[in-house]
């Protein structure tokens, strides 16, 4: 289980005061953008020099309990599944303060030469960096 | 059927130059707001008046195609199950241009008390609403 | 002067409830969008074809009245000077139910070759395109 | 001086694959929040607690060098005046890699009652922040 803390910031409330919900997935590719940084080079070396991207292709949320201005989000995240040029994250994002669930998020991105936005097998790197979070017993049932 | 229209705008996409993925639901509340602009008052008298929200406690979407700046996309959105205190809506979302379906989207509302946060039946204006772009037929199997 | 009306939406303010300051940058090049989509294939066609784009070189904003959800902003968009690689736009914005003035902000764009960010000149459409909203007598004292 | 790391986000850039203008402003208050954060409970306990923000009233910036995906910004903040209801904040913003200044800003913010948005006088407590990086000799020239 890969872990990461964002705290929430002033600009990321809406009218009602709570964390709109899209900045959830926001929060969610922050996440995965710290998970990569263990590449050389991290995600930015990925994308722009090696040109592979991961792009969302599902995602689907429960929304538990509201974060606010003041709260932090821990992310937990863990691996589903592996699939040839797919890779399958379940997020479990808490609240910090008392560490209730606020949202389950499944996430399915597909690793995709960025120029062609045509999908290739996952690298082999990438491949040792989700592995390393993958949840045993729990990979059939997966989109892909 | 209630349909929107919005152009991506310039500081939209993201490193890989598309429309960032979790932008695609920041969409969807700008769509909604569109619909509820039938309201008296709109989604701000709903909210701050009358003190009654619609956070979203589900959504789930399929990414298909890509947006890019220049494209708009065309938000084609129809309402699933009203339940006593929720509403499900589907939005199909298209690229303008050649009419390819980018995203498809379920997403699951609950009318809310804001100042508790506690569920509210919907009320009798926001079911007229929304009962307009009921799709006959596809009620059950909702989530709530 | 060209006029451009921009809602505030839901997620658009902050903690404090109101539009947070930098958000009015971000509506400022939305109605410079606006201005643009004058000329054929808007400002997509400008960036994404001719490869010309206007990024801000100086910037310098003063707040005086606060904008929040419910309310719409109204710029009013003049033009202090053309140079010959650059424009200074005034936006003054103005809410919409009392008219009240929330911001004034001077900015400077220079014509730049998005492939190597050189500054090129004024094209000829673009430098007609705000030579329309030029107002008299205000062109000297700019910065370039 | 004041110093605080940004990395740029991968959803941060805009069509150009530039920083956008406006984001500049959202690091700006991030690193704010990060120097409030050596008071109790931080700027969340100053705004929803204590009841006062820090409105932006002015800014004014020069653009000078863009920052791209995989740049990180280093703020460089200084404080140039301390009034009796406004702070004078200066930014230096560089480039990680090279040192490069992408930008100056100078902000100046009110204190302020939320509930009213009326002026206060700078708190004890923030004045001994905000002085700690006051810099000698630049005090004068200040707009309030």
């Amino acid at each position: 289980m890969f872990t990461y803390r964002r705290p929430v910031r002033f600009a990321e409330v809406d009218a009602a005061r709570l964390v709109f919900f899209a900045r959830f997935h926001e929060f969610c590719h922050d996440a995965l953008e710290a998970l990569f940084a263990a590449l050389p080079g991290g995600y930015p070396h990925l994308t722009q020099v090696r040109d592979i991207g991961i792009p969302t292709v599902h995602i689907s949320t429960d929304f538990t309990a509201p974060l606010r201005y003041g709260d932090a989000a821990l992310f937990e995240i863990e691996v589903l599944e592996v699939g040839r040029t797919s890779v399958t994250f379940r997020h479990t994002v808490r609240r910090e303060a008392d560490g209730a669930v606020c949202a389950v998020i499944r996430q399915v991105v597909v690793t995709t030469k960025l120029a062609t936005l045509e999908p290739v097998p996952v690298p082999a790197d990438v491949r040792a960096l989700v592995e390393a979070h993958l949840i045993a017993g729990e990979t059939n049932g997966g989109q892909r």
